[in-house]
C-alpha cells in the first residue's frame, strides 16, 4: 500500500519533577540537565537517520516545547513550521499533581496506585480549583472555560487527543510531510493505542521511553506499515521502557 | 486615535560570528554564551514590563529563533503561536559573508566599507554560487528558486520584508494581539524605517541594539503613537547602539 508522510513521535526528556519522582500532569516544569541531554540526543538520532521533520506539533508544556526546540536545532531543522495545542498535553493528573509517587504508593497501596497510573478509565480525584498545582488561572487554557479538565484517565486523553490528530496532524501527513510530534508519556500512549489498535487492557503494559524518536510509516488508511513503530535507538529504548515501568518503586 | 495591537521588536543576542567580527548575513551561526544571556535578559524585561506576546514571528535563522525561544521561555510565553519566514532574515551580505569586518575595512578602505554597511541602495558584490558561505543548497530556501538573493542592500530588504509585514504581521496586530518579532539588525532597521518614515539617508545612522525589546504602539493607520518606539531598558539600549555604530573599528 502506498505510504503517506512519516510520523516521528518524541517523548520529552527528563523534567525536574521526573527527577524528583513527582506526579506532574499539567504543571509546567522545565527539563532537568539530563532532559536537555536527552533532547540533544534525540536530535542527533534524527540527523544521523536522515529523518528530517517538515513540521513539528507540540503540547503547550515547556518540557515538550524545549525538547522539540533543542532536538530540531541539533538536527538543523529549527526553522520548520510549528503548531501547538493543549490536546497534546500530558494527562491531567488531578489531585495527584505535585504529589510524590513513592509516598502516594505507600499511602494508597499498590492496587489503588496502579489503577490511577495505568487503568484505562479510572481518573484520580479531581484537583481542587485554586489549589497550588491547578491551572485555573493559567491564561493558555482560558479559552477552554469550564471544559478544562480537572483530572483525566487515559480514555479521556484519547478522546481529547484524537480530534487534534485527525484535524491537524493527519492533513500534514497526507500532504507527504515528515511530522515530528513532541509530547508526553500519556498523550503519546493514547496515540500509539489508536495507531496500533491496542486494547484498553494491553495499553497498561506499554511504556514509551524519553528522548528516543519513534518512527511510524503509515499507509493511506493510516495503518502502521511498521506496527509498534521503529525506535531510532532500539537498544536504549528497550532499557528505558523497563525503567519507566518501575517508577514509584 | 484608537490603538491596535502592540508590536515588540527583538534583535537577536550576540552570535558567535558577531563575537568574531565576521559578516554573517544568511550564514546560520548560533548564539554565543553572551547572546544566550542577552536573550534571557530580553525575556526578563518583557516579563517585568508585563509585555506578554500572543504570537511570535521569526526569521529562518537560528540566532533569531533561539533568541525568541529563550526569551519567551523566561517570560512564560513559550506556548504561544509561532510563524517563521525568510522575509525576516538578516540582509544577505553577498560576497562579504564569512569575511572579517576589520580586514574588509583595511582592504577596501573606509569609504567602500561604509557604503556596503550603511548605504541604502549599494549591495556588496554577489556571493559566488557553490562557495563556502552561500545558501544555494539550503533546503529551507529551495522554494525561492532563482529569486533567492545572492546579495542585498537595505533597499532590497525593505522590498522583500514589507509583503510579510503587511500580509502576516499586520493582521495579527489588527486582531488586537501583542506581536513579538524576533529578527536581525537590518530586517528590523528596514521595518523601523517604514514605521517611522525615516529617509533613505537618515536610516544610515540608526542602530538597533541586541536583546532589548523595543515596543511600538500603533494607531489604526499603522503609525507609531510613540515614534521611534520605546526600549524596555532605554539606558542599556543607548550604550549598545553606540557600540554597534563602532563595529569594524
Amino acid at each position: 500500500m502506498h505510504q503517506i508522510g512519516t510520523l516521528v513521535l518524541l517523548r520529552h526528556g527528563e523534567s525536574t519533577w521526573n527527577a524528583e519522582n513527582l506526579f506532574t500532569g499539567w504543571v509546567d516544569v522545565p527539563l532537568s540537565e539530563k532532559g536537555m541531554t536527552e533532547a540533544r540526543r534525540g536530535g542527533e538520532l534524527m540527523r544521523e537517520a536522515g529523518l528530517l521533520p517538515d513540521v513539528v506539533h507540540t503540547s503547550l508544556l515547556r518540557r515538550a516545547i524545549t525538547t522539540a526546540n533543542v532536538a530540531l536545532d541539533v538536527a538543523d531543522r529549527h526553522w520548520i513550521e510549528v503548531k501547538r495545542d493543549w490536546r497534546l498535553n500530558e494527562r491531567h493528573y488531578g489531585a495527584l499533581q505535585g504529589k510524590n509517587k513513592k509516598q502516594t504508593l505507600e499511602q494508597f497501596g499498590e492496587e489503588q496506585f496502579m489503577r490511577w497510573r495505568r487503568s484505562y478509565d479510572t481518573p484520580p480525584p479531581p484537583i481542587e480549583r485554586g489549589s497550588e498545582y491547578s491551572q485555573d488561572t493559567d491564561v493558555r487554557y482560558q479559552a477552554l472555560g469550564d471544559t478544562a479538565p480537572l483530572t483525566e484517565c487515559l480514555k479521556d486523553v484519547v478522546a481529547r487527543m484524537l480530534p487534534y490528530w485527525e484535524g491537524e496532524v493527519v492533513p500534514d501527513l497526507r500532504a507527504g510531510r515528515t511530522v515530528l510530534l513532541a509530547a508526553h508519556g500519556n498523550s503519546l500512549r493514547a496515540l500509539v493505542k489508536h495507531l496500533d489498535g491496542i486494547s484498553d487492557t494491553d495499553i497498561a503494559g506499554l511504556n514509551i521511553p524519553t528522548g528516543i524518536p519513534l518512527r511510524y510509516d503509515l499507509s493511506e488508511d493510516l495503518k502502521p506499515l511498521n506496527p509498534g513503530g521503529t525506535y531510532l535507538d532500539p537498544e536504549t529504548a528497550e532499557k528505558a521502557a523497563a525503567a519507566v515501568a518501575n517508577q514509584g518503586r
